[in-house]
């Protein structure tokens, strides 16, 4: 198939974009991509492969814009229920604490999640799936985490790896035992982290050998926050992890600085994200590693809060910065990662060309999928998206709507 | 037809909400509507409504919300060409001289959409109509104001009928020859204004009473603001409107104060909208009189600015508080006023239910239609809404999405 003559094809060609140079699109005017099957074949002028490819099936992408599938590389996809209570007592002015004894908090949604059968969250998530990828994300990382106990963090992986299989939308398993301290162990961080060193991840790796043999391993992440794991506890787990032969994620510095980012760049983790209280001695020392920063903006903007990610610090520092949705059923329900870009413009002060290459080629680097995903080479998975529009910048530009016309997701075309 | 089963249905019965009492639902749990025609015929509990009229066809909201179809009371509907690239230039750190020379702002909109042909400009409009309308909103006031002479503003009135004509999008137009000074006029703010009284009312006075005698006559609005239309310009300008017969609207306080909501409040306005540097005072006399306060929270959220609509003060002093988006090519091109919800959430500290009634029967209050339109009562516009979701709350909990399943104009089933 040759989609051709679209009014700005961004390849976002040459791999991640490290520093300054975050933003090079790749720019082809009146471009055209081939596809064979579920590949991307070549990449050029409309003119030249028209003519090179002259009986090929062709898609007409006139007048739009045609740019690589969004990789959403943080989210926490699959959950049951939702705490729209919680939304509004927060704007009546309830307190944490109240929230809390009205049963609120992630603890709610471990207690929904567990509780709900297989099929039914399997249909909750299903819905979500399908939002997010009318909405062009084409690869998405998906966090367990709302089990908090082995078997119920199996499930959840169990039923990631069900929906990858069912649906377009890739999904990428990560495995999150210690999203927050199991309500089992309350009151007992370290016995909590020693099961999920010493039962929980050898469980997992176990259970993947029999049931997801020819995948690779998922990630493994930890919450390293005051209130969750400690700079200590996160240590033990990651390198618990680490020995077990997991790739890496983190999340730090949501509210308060543990020195989780320079963990993250010490221990090679493939990610670390939120990175809002991060201090400059922290950034240096992400920037001077391949570990890549990911912002996740909906989170503050969720919560009405005025502190983001310091994403200009950390481009100046010369870091590899990619955004991501966050998506979760406390302060950031959304599925559309057109939606972070309209954010990363506003409140993380990148341009649109920025905030494109960081939910393209540099997400695909934060789920160590970029030789894959993330561009318009030859050679890479044909995953591509056709906007509605002429000019790329409508993206950031515009907000609250949904541009994308067509997905095409390994050489399959999905009208949206 | 008989819509029923609703989880929730919001019946916002009662009329506008004042102060404090802004969030009145009306919910009934198990709700069902019955309509007539293109009248709402009757509203209750679906056994009621199923027992008393077993015959009519039906139409199944089980586990969905049912409310009013959202009316937004400010937009810039109709334009040609975009800004995208003044957006870029503003993230790039360009001066706001700089993007003038580069021939950006409010007159290089007027620029494009004089030379756009009228087909064009339908063309172009039509687009975000649909989108507008898919996304919730039954009823918009849109506004002339991309002219700025005689001929080209009548020009978009009678682009805005023609839309109204053809689109289930219902379209309340509004002649704004005041939006900004003339190009023509440049340096001579009170020559414009004179043009604006003497020539441009009474040529749309004219226009109507030729094109469209049958409808009420068009909101006049003026934009009062530095560097736009000062407080003496704006009160000559909607005296002479008030004098004619129009009804009147008022841009105020979106970066300085300068009266302009005590004036509407003296001149009988509709609504006064924007409202960020309303002083105290202003606020007062806003709330004792009948004139609506309309926020505009996209357009503060597109520039990243902090400063919203001081709402919780227009509350407590008793004022009448509607929502709108505010939608135009410059900081806010934003169709949904599920977004609009989402920030007010955020912003303006609303609650989700307080956010809904500002969308819905107040909105409809701040157009002069709060007897037709903005609830679920027998006599009314059957204009309403079904959503994806059984808790209205998500509306504002999650954001950058469209909860919209179906819309119900005057009667008819659209399915999104």
């Amino acid at each position: 198939m040759l989609i051709h003559s679209a009014s700005q094809l961004l390849t976002l060609a040459g791999g991640p974009q490290r520093g300054q140079s975050l933003g090079s699109l790749g720019l082809i005017e009146d471009g055209a991509v081939l596809i064979h099957g579920s590949e991307i074949a070549a990449v050029g002028k409309t003119e030249e492969l028209r003519r090179a490819h002259p009986f090929e099936p062709e898609l007409n992408a006139k007048g739009q814009v045609v740019l690589p599938g969004f990789v959403d590389p943080h989210t926490h996809l699959i959950w049951a229920g939702d705490r729209a209570a919680e939304f509004e007592m927060r704007l009546e002015g309830k307190t944490y604490m109240e929230i809390m004894a009205a049963g609120g908090g992630i603890l709610s949604t471990v207690r929904a999640t567990r509780q709900a059968s297989r099929d039914e969250l399997l249909v909750q998530t299903r819905a979500r799936a399908k939002s997010v990828f009318r909405h062009g994300t084409t690869t998405i990382e998906a966090k367990t985490g709302y089990g908090l106990d082995t078997d119920s963090e199996l499930r959840q992986l169990q039923a990631l790896l069900a929906l990858d299989d069912e649906d377009p939308l890739e999904i990428l398993p990560t495995f999150m035992g210690a999203h927050a301290i199991g309500p089992e162990y309350e009151g007992n961080p370290d016995g909590y982290t020693r099961m999920v060193c010493r039962e929980m991840l050898p469980a997992v790796l176990e259970w993947w050998g029999l049931h997801a043999r020819n995948r690779p391993l998922p990630f493994v992440d930890v919450f390293c926050e005051t209130g969750a794991f400690s700079l200590e506890q996160s240590r033990v787990i990651l390198e618990t992890a680490h020995n077990l032969g997991f790739p890496l994620k983190i999340h730090v510095d949501e509210f308060d600085n543990l020195g989780g980012a320079s963990l993250a760049a010490e221990l090679g983790a493939v990610s670390a994200d939120h990175l809002v209280k991060t201090s400059p001695e922290d950034i240096r020392n992400l920037a001077k590693s391949d570990t890549v920063a990911v912002a996740l903006p909906c989170t503050p903007f969720g919560l009405g809060d005025a502190h983001y990610t310091p994403a200009r610090e950390i481009l100046a520092a010369d870091g590899l910065l990619a955004i991501a949705s966050d998506m979760n059923p406390g302060p950031a329900w959304c599925e559309s990662m057109q939606f972070v870009i309209a954010l990363a413009c506003r409140y993380l002060h990148l341009t649109p060309a920025q905030a494109i290459a960081a939910a393209t080629i540099n997400a695909a680097a934060a789920v160590n999928r970029a030789d894959q995903l993330g561009s318009i080479e030859p050679g890479k998975q044909a995953d591509l998206l056709i906007l509605s529009v002429s000019d790329y910048r409508h993206l950031g530009y515009r907000f609250g709507t949904n541009l994308v016309k067509k997905v095409i997701k390994k050489g399959e075309v999905y009208k949206i």
